[in-house]
C-alpha cells in the first residue's frame, strides 16, 4: 500500500457563504444508514414518503414531486431539456449569473431564447415579462427565484397567470430559497420548480428536489419514449425524443410511479439525506423557518450597516438568507475572506462577474440562520476589518445584530 | 406538525443482487463528515486526492480522472454526449441490456449508430468489432465491460488497437466491475472508462468515477465553450457545442483543474464516499481484491451447481462478481426472491428482458464478496428451494462453496 492520504480531517468550518451551508446533524447521520436495493419495498416506501414530504416543502398538490440524482443544476437541466424541444421558445428572466445559466442550458437544448433582462441588483417587472411572452409565444417562461450572484429575490407573483394566458409553462429555479423563503408552488401557478439541498434545506449538495404540475407532466409525457431493452427492440414514443436519457423526466416519472420502470439506480444515501432534510424542515414548520431566516438576514444586514458597510441591491427585493456586503475601499478583498477562514474558520463568499472583487456574499442558511452564527460572523468580520485598518466603532456590528434579535424576542 | 413518517428504520439487509451492494462501514462514516465549500483549500485538496486515488483504481496515468455527480448512468451519458456530436459515428458492442443502454443514450446524441451484436450470454469477438469499425469509421467505439443483465464480461483486449488503427476513441462502461475485476485502462488503450461506486467499489450509488485519456480530453476540449456569465456576455468556443451543460466534460475538466472554473457545486458527501471507497480498495490492494471477488464467485457457482442448478452464460466469459442462476422448472420464481428477503433479509436479483422470470442474478460484490455472505446466501437459497419442493441434497450447496474456500486456503 502506498499513500492513500489519510482520513478526512478538516476543521468544523462555519459556512456563511452562498452555499453549501452546514448540514443539519440529523441529515449527516441519516446518510450513514445502510443502503437498500432500489426496488426493495422498504426503499420504494421511502421514495413515496420523500415525494409526500416534498409536496409539503414545495406547498403543492403535485403528484410528480421527487428527486433528481445530481446537484441543483441537474434538476435545472432536467426541467429545461424535458420541456424544450429544439426550436421551441423560452422566455428567460435574466438579472444575474443564474439567469444566464438558464439561458446557457436552454441554448444547449437549441431552444429559441428571448431574454427579459434587468441590471444586476434589480428585479424584473411582470409587465416586461408579459410583453415578451405576448411577442414570443414561448413554450416556457423560466426564471430564478433567489439569484445568489446578486442576492436578489425575483417576485414570481403574476408570472403563473401570464404563462396560462399564453399557453406557456412556468419554470422557477428555487435552488437558493427552498426551505428559507416561501415557495408557494401552486399559489404561484408554477409548473415546474427545482431546488437543491445545500442552501436553506440544511442538506448536502447532490440531490435535487423537483415538482411538476399536471400540465407540465402531460406535456413531458407526450415526449415519452420507453428505453430500449425495457420495451423490446425498438424505442417507442411520440414527439421529439428528449435529448437526455439521465434527465428524461418522462422516464423518471415512470421510475417514481408504481410502475417502477427501471432507470438509474437511485442514490440511496442522498435520498436518505433529502428525506431527513425535509423532515427537519417540516417538523420546525415552514412559516417558523422562513421567519428564522428573515430574522437572521435582518440581523446580518443591521450588523454590517452599523459598521458602515453598504448592502447591495434593491432593498425591496433582497433575499432574506444572503446579504451582499459591499467591500469598502482600501481593504484587501481577498485577504478579508482568507482571514475569515484562517483565523476564524468561517467561510464567506466572493462574487461573480461584474461584482467580482466588489461584494462579499454572506449567507445565513439552514442551521446557520441562527443568532450565534450571525453574531460570530459579525464579530469575526469586525476583527478582520480592524486588521485591515477600516474605520468603524468596534462592537457596533455585533451589537446592532444583537439588538435585532432582542427586539424580535420582545 | 403532521406526519413526517419517522426515522429511517429498515432491517440490515444483505444485498446479494446485481447492485447496489452493502456499503463498507468506513464509507458510510465518511459521508457524515462536515461539508466544506467547493473552493475551500481543504476541499480542493480532497478533490485532487480523489483524482490521484482513482488513477490507481483505474490503473491509469490519465490526468483527467475525476467524479461525475450522479449515478453510474450519469457518467455514461457524460462520456457519450461530450464525445459524440450529432451525425458522428459510434460502433456499439451490444450483448445485453447495458449495451442497449449505450445505444439508447448515443441515439439521443443523434449519433450514427452501428451495433455489433451477440446473443445474450455470449461475448463479441474483436474481429467483428474490427470489421464494423473499418466499415463505419466511427468517432467512438463503445462497450460495456461487465453487463450485469447477462452476467457476461466482454473481453476488452484488442479493442484499443482497433480504435487507434481507425482514429477512433474507445469507451468502456466498467460500472459493474471496477474494484472487482481488473480494469487496466492504459493497458487496454481505453480512452474513457466510467463506473459507479455501488457495485464492487463498496460505496453507495450517486457518484460516478470517470477517466479520460489525453486523446479523449483533446477531442472534448476542442468542443469547449465557456459558460455565459463566466466569460462575459457571449459563450465562446469552438466546434459543435456539447448538448448538455451538466455533463459537459470540457467544463468539468476546467472545474477539476487548477482553474477551478465554477460549474456545479460538488456533491461533498458523495465525494467523501468516493474518496473513502478508493482508499479502502487501494489499502486492500487491487490484486488481492480481484482474487477475493473471483473466489467468492467461484464458491457461489460451485454451490448452486452442486444443488443441481444451472449457471447461465459462456463459462469462459462470466463476470466473477455476479452469478446467473437458472431458475428450475416448477418453482415460483418471484416467491423465491420474496422469501429470500422476508425470511432471511437477503436480496437477490431478478432478470431483465429475455431472461425475465428465468434467471436469478446473485452478486457477491465489495464487502459481500466474502465467505460468510456466500455461505449464508447459499444456506438461505437451500432452505427456500426446499420449501418450493425442488429436489436436491440438503447441504450440498453450502458444502461445495465451503470446499472452494478450504481449497483456496490450502
Amino acid at each position: 500500500m502506498s499513500d492513500t492520504f489519510g482520513e478526512l480531517d478538516h476543521p468544523p468550518r462555519l459556512l456563511m457563504g452562498p452555499g453549501p451551508s452546514n448540514v443539519h446533524p440529523r441529515v449527516l447521520r441519516a446518510m450513514s444508514a445502510s443502503v437498500l436495493g432500489q426496488f426493495d419495498p422498504e426503499f420504494t416506501a421511502y421514495m413515496n414518503q420523500t415525494m409526500a414530504l416534498y409536496r409539503r416543502v414545495f406547498a403543492t398538490a403535485n403528484r410528480w414531486t421527487f428527486l433528481i440524482d445530481g446537484t441543483s443544476r441537474a434538476a435545472i437541466e432536467a426541467a429545461l431539456v424535458s420541456v424544450l424541444a429544439p426550436g421551441e421558445g423560452v422566455v428567460i428572466l435574466n438579472a444575474g449569473r443564474f439567469g444566464l445559466l438558464l439561458s446557457e442550458i436552454a441554448g444547449r437544448c437549441e431552444a429559441e431564447l428571448t431574454l427579459v433582462e434587468a441590471p444586476w441588483g434589480e428585479v424584473i417587472a411582470p409587465e416586461a415579462v408579459a410583453a415578451a411572452v405576448a411577442r414570443a409565444k414561448p413554450r416556457l417562461i423560466a426564471c430564478v427565484h433567489g439569484d445568489t450572484s446578486t442576492t436578489m429575490a425575483q417576485p414570481i407573483e403574476g408570472l403563473g397567470a401570464i404563462a396560462r394566458a399564453h399557453g406557456a409553462l412556468l419554470y422557477v429555479d428555487a435552488t437558493a430559497t427552498l426551505g428559507g423563503m416561501p415557495i408557494p408552488t401552486d399559489a404561484w401557478g408554477a409548473d415546474i420548480v427545482t431546488a437543491g439541498l445545500q442552501k436553506c434545506m440544511g442538506g448536502p449538495p447532490g440531490s435535487a428536489p423537483i415538482t411538476l404540475s399536471d400540465r407540465a407532466a402531460e406535456h413531458i409525457a407526450a415526449r415519452r419514449h420507453v428505453e430500449r431493452g425495457l420495451a423490446g427492440a425498438e424505442a417507442v414514443g411520440a414527439g421529439r425524443r428528449i435529448a437526455s436519457n439521465y434527465f428524461d423526466l418522462a422516464m423518471l416519472m415512470d421510475y417514481w410511479s408504481d410502475k417502477r420502470l427501471n432507470h438509474h439506480t437511485e442514490a440511496a444515501s442522498m435520498l436518505y439525506a433529502a428525506r431527513e432534510a425535509a423532515r427537519v424542515v417540516l417538523e420546525e414548520g415552514l412559516e417558523v423557518r422562513f421567519a428564522r431566516h428573515a430574522l437572521a438576514g435582518a440581523a446580518m444586514t443591521a450588523g454590517v450597516e452599523a459598521m458602515g458597510l453598504g448592502v447591495y441591491g434593491d432593498p425591496a427585493h433582497r433575499m432574506s438568507n444572503i446579504t451582499g456586503v459591499i467591500a469598502p475601499q482600501g481593504v484587501d478583498y481577498d485577504r478579508v475572506r482568507t482571514r475569515m477562514r484562517t483565523d476564524f474558520e468561517i467561510e464567506i463568499g466572493a462574487a461573480f462577474g461584474p461584482l467580482a472583487g466588489k461584494l462579499w456574499r454572506i449567507g445565513a442558511m439552514g442551521i446557520n440562520a441562527r443568532k450565534h452564527a450571525v453574531l460570530t460572523t459579525l464579530a469575526a468580520l469586525e476583527a478582520v476589518l480592524r486588521g485591515e485598518g477600516f474605520g468603524f466603532t468596534s462592537g457596533s456590528g455585533v451589537d446592532a445584530a444583537m439588538a435585532i434579535y432582542e427586539q424580535a424576542a420582545r
